[in-house]
């Protein structure tokens, strides 16, 4: 049969990513508390195709999928599903896109009654050119938010929401999803749990009214944190309030390339240095 | 050219609906305030289909469509367009379902600003064998409520959230979006607007916090009130509460068939007028 | 602390669901060639209220969820856990819907190769009243479809696309969601698969060509097939194709309720037999 | 009342976007045969925040829409509503995203019979500093596509489906929505329609498997014919293949600056032709 994927194609134009979307696949991801939890991950897989290439071979996305596969893909063993993608597909980069839901189990913050709550996550994996992969994380957490204007201002009460917290990070160290899922956490108004009994509504509700956040906050707050943490490279913070008195959302955005920064102040520290010593007589 | 969907079919099996969804199309809807309004519509169009054919031709639902569409569908209109389903797919019944945003104009509840809101709204009709066109009206309005339990056992605070209150009502004389919105909006803490100033946010978070309402007094004070309105035959009252503590979603339900409780309570009645008459001497 | 939900509500209201929605759960569901299979899924749970009470009490929906979680929830305990909650809610009815992928490994046609597909599956299980439990399945399967009648007026090809077949039924007997699924691959042009080697495209393409099918034959090839099952009580069966000449879908539905056609049939027999008995002399 | 917003912050983090998000409104959009065209636009509006105010004025961004609201928001005054809010908000950045549905009528390739078909579509408009408006346009237009190694290896047939491209790009001088999408168009299989007669099936048919295309082919041809359009200085195109042999999608992307592209072939031609007038004696 012939092979139409590899014959040449005339136009000279390369494509930068081609492949597949929206397999579901089961995920064995690493757990602070428990080791490993298997959960259910969306998957997007893609490699680049070189401009004299017709087509891609979708079939082997699939097939490495399956081969890395003993009953569910090790999230441990993403760089070498990449590699073995760029080897298998003739392709200079892969990206690997894995997105499911993470469970957590907490205690309620008076009565310690357990609930789990589940975070939709995001592993996104990429080889590009070089051996070293390049890794985003994204946690997704929900948080109440109470408005210090609606408080201020009312002689009672105070309008809150749900709050749908984003952080994606790309890191150089490892780092666990509980860790950024507890970063954000932090910066609501307060945490938000599965169970709840009377007198963990109470402490919730007064907690939250004591400590009234804008999404403003929620990403300057998370803002701050992260940029001491030596672990992370970039990162982008979003946050979307589901406002109670609106039928639209607030939201907050900010982005740091926490690397360039650094680079920068240690070029700054340098070059004073350097002034200092030559200033020496 | 063959008519494969004029064959004859041999299984012996009608099919309850048959037809086209998700298409969309700009529609003219009645509005109380300004005659009409221009707004764009997800349609679902079906007949039902005889036993002895093999298929329906799904060309002339998008042609009777536009037929109808002089720049876009008047919804005046939806019953002649079912006739014509009717009659030109040779069928029995005829259903189409327009679900579209519906914009009204509010004034924010202190300083009088103006501002749209958008209500996603839902109209079903079909026509079932008989002459008389079936209507189902559905609104879906968002409202704030603010947790009774919360506000009680709190020292202060009380934590609320966005609902989302789905209302369908089958009615047997015209009745105008505004008037079902209205209706739930009454039962919420307190409406929402999509602009408010500082003196309003202060009006719209004090009314709340002395209206706290559960998910269960929304549907019941909708239910309370629709039970009296006889151009009503049955309805369906749902509130799914976005719980700012939460993850997940308070949910209420109450289903009510009026004009069967009515053709009851009228038996009732005669039947005791009969055995009062009977019982004359 | 003050049970508001436990005081009296005075609007003589009952109410029909309220409960929680949307709480995601890791689950295990029965695997007809693993045994078990742990996936994650989407928690709706209800029960009625009283007139006489304000609320119920949502926490217990969760806390009963917890109790039955022994690092996911077991489907086989269905029964019980709405037993138990109609017991710790004080209510007549309960319902608990879980919505989950569900993975089945299958044999590529000519190649074997093999890959894992998923279905979006759903439980929903009722207790109404009485002490028996009221059981829904749905599947939802993709398949490929033919267009009968482009194939008949094309010179050559056909337009063809992926449809989305939802099948739920109402049985008396337990059934493999294999089996279910099995039903409604058989009456696609072809069934799908996430991996195919180039000699399985050419069988899938052919197969598929070869058995073309309008969205009302799906809907009637598996009616055809579910009246013969004694298990099967009542079902609706939709087939939705992604039409590939189109930015709609083609859409449609068979409802059976098979319990009821059973009795009226047994009905028939019986007043048959009586009236042959009758003639006799 | 003190306002909570204007007080100040002493983090000192800036904040890239602050506004509103999922505000629906009806819009107004440049239709190429009808001069106009109203639809409903989901909005999404941002400034940015100098890092010395604790919040933004949320409630200002809809009141300047609704000051730009006669009946409809205008596409037009985009600029215009990017300076105000610059103004009114104190900030230096802004930028307004607005996603609409957008009608286009098709004639039939074959009857000519008429139908609307709609492509979601997203103008997306940023003022950064300067007083220049940076505008981007995103298409999203279905065509079939049928696949080129599936006709080649099968006996008769091949597979194909709904494919959905997205095409955003950025723009030096005006482009009309319908150009966009006609460059799309033409690089499926066949283009999509809503209403097909029987001759007009025949002919989508088999056009359709006269041009196979791979999803890479799709993204390819579009790159072709933008890369030779002047007024275009960006733009990704992506294609997403609704495969109907597989329940996952096959998908391709590229991203060309073309603006820097002709940057760095001008320099090249500069300095070749100095090297030539160097060269000269």
């Amino acid at each position: 049969m012939k092979d139409i994927q590899s014959m040449p194609d005339h136009r000279n134009i390369k494509i930068d990513k081609v492949g597949i979307k929206n397999l579901k696949l089961p995920v064995v991801v690493q757990d602070q508390r428990n080791e490993t939890q298997t959960t259910v991950a969306d998957v997007n897989f893609y490699v680049d195709l070189p401009h004299q290439f017709k087509g891609t071979h979708m079939s082997r996305f699939v097939e490495i999928l399956n081969d890395y596969r003993d009953k569910a893909i090790d999230i441990c063993r993403i760089e070498e599903i990449l590699q073995t993608a760029r080897k298998k597909l003739k392709a200079e980069k892969a990206h690997l896109e894995l997105t499911f839901p993470y469970f957590i189990e907490k205690k309620a913050p008076v009565s310690g009654a357990l609930g789990l709550i589940d975070y939709n996550c995001t592993i996104s994996a990429a080889l590009n050119g070089n051996d070293k992969v390049d890794l985003l994380l994204t946690v997704r957490v929900p948080v109440t938010s109470v408005c210090p204007c609606s408080k201020e201002i009312s002689k009672y009460g105070a309008h809150n929401q749900r709050s749908l917290v984003t952080l994606t990070v790309r890191y150089n160290e490892f780092i666990w999803l509980e860790e950024l899922i507890r970063v954000v956490e932090e910066e609501g108004s307060c945490e938000v749990f599965s169970l709840l009994k009377r007198e963990d509504e109470k402490y919730v509700t007064e907690t939250a009214y004591e400590n009234p956040v804008f999404v403003e906050d929620i990403v300057r707050g998370v803002t701050e944190k992260l940029s001491r943490d030596h672990r992370i490279d970039w990162f982008t913070i979003e946050s979307e309030n589901l406002e109670s008195i609106h039928n639209h959302n607030a939201y907050a955005l900010i982005e740091r390339n926490l690397k360039a920064d650094r680079v920068k102040s240690d070029s700054k520290k340098t070059s004073r240095a350097e002034k200092a010593s030559q200033s020496k007589p």
